[in-house]
């Protein structure tokens, strides 16, 4: 049984599709970030970086671990489970290679980029322009890799999709307003949009957690 | 033979750094990231998003392997020569943790502070403050973690002291005048620079390339 720490955003929602489409089992802890839980002493024993998600694999092969990172937590449940991303190889290192973009890269540009343009009251005209900007050639880059292959990593469906999916999704609903110009011209990633978003595990993995129900 | 695209900054000195620590041979192909270099035609074929590092190995199992990001980059020179990260286990998971803390958090966020305080001509306050704050998070939870384990993953020197040390060393310099008061009250993450810094191979990575001579 894995404990699946997690929230209604999309670092979170790479947990829960990649726990969807292992079939591992699991069960949900939400940590409500909007009332500060992700403070508390209990969680941060399991996330001392005070961020969701995180893990704990009561069943791992050397006692139970506790893990966060959502980069770290879906390299272990592919190692786990064998699924998703390549044990050797050129296939290997390219889905790696894209989890590292979008881990360093696309989530915490599109994060700040929520930040300045959508939550903050305060306006700085400087920071929101700087990362619409880094946005838009994110989402470039991605347009460019999936106009030449169907996934992230090349041929396959892997870890690197996964990573992902849940923060181009924000961009075209969260973010839609600022990002609608860049989105529109971008038909590979919609195609790609659509082809993840299809995928039923996806779609139970972004429904987690549920707040009312799970 | 591995050619490393590389410059002189924390992202490009990871991969440096483990080349040194590998002893894996290599050569070094300077982009000067100051006059563009990174948007060449001939370098966007290998690091499609335009930034360094990048390598390829030339004598990788089944050819040829181009691969850009750093933490890829750190986590396929690990699997390739068997060192700085576990193959199985906990100490594996916990070096990930690490890695991906590295490149989602300390590097994007020093890296964004250096942009705001440092080298924009233009102030924007509201973003000087929020980089300044969460760099100085990011550095405590390091303090923290850093006084319980000698090393970020634990036990061992690893692939995640490798991803950190370049942007802490940022942080003592480039970005001193900002953060000297939250480094001055790290007493845990001053010991854990002076050890990683007086390893042999760390002092000729950290001197990668050298745009005079290499
Ligand atoms: N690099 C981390 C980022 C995680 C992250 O930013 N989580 C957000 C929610 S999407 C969070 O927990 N924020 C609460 C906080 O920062 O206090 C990962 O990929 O897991
Ligand atoms: N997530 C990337 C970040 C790489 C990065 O930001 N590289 C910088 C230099 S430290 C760069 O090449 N910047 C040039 C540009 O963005 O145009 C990694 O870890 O490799």
């Amino acid at each position: 049984m894995i404990i699946l720490h997690t929230w209604t955003t999309p670092n979170g929602r790479k947990a829960s599709i990649m726990l969807e489409e292992t079939g591992l089992s699991y069960e949900v802890r939400p940590v409500n970030i909007g009332k500060n839980e992700q403070f508390s002493p209990d969680f941060l024993a399991i996330s001392p970086n005070n961020k969701i998600p995180a893990i704990i694999d009561k069943e791992a092969d050397d006692g139970p671990l506790t893990l966060f990172e959502s980069g770290a937590i879906l390299t272990y449940l592919a190692e786990k489970s064998g699924r998703f991303l390549a044990p050797s190889g050129p296939a290997r290192y390219k889905a790696l290679e894209w989890v590292y973009w979008q881990v360093g890269g696309q989530g915490p540009m599109l994060g700040q980029l929520g930040f300045f343009a959508k939550r903050s009251d305060e306006k700085a005209p400087l920071a929101i322009q700087r990362f619409t900007d880094e946005a838009d050639r994110l989402l470039r880059v991605m347009e460019r890799r999936l106009a030449e292959v169907p996934y992230l990593a090349g041929a396959e469906y892997t870890i690197a999709d996964i990573a992902a999916y849940p923060w181009t999704v924000a961009a075209t609903t969260f973010l839609k307003d600022v990002l609608a110009d860049s989105l529109a011209t971008k038909p590979a990633l919609n195609r790609w949009l659509q082809v993840v978003g299809e995928r039923p595990a996806v779609q139970r993995g972004m429904a987690v957690p549920n707040p009312q129900g799970s």
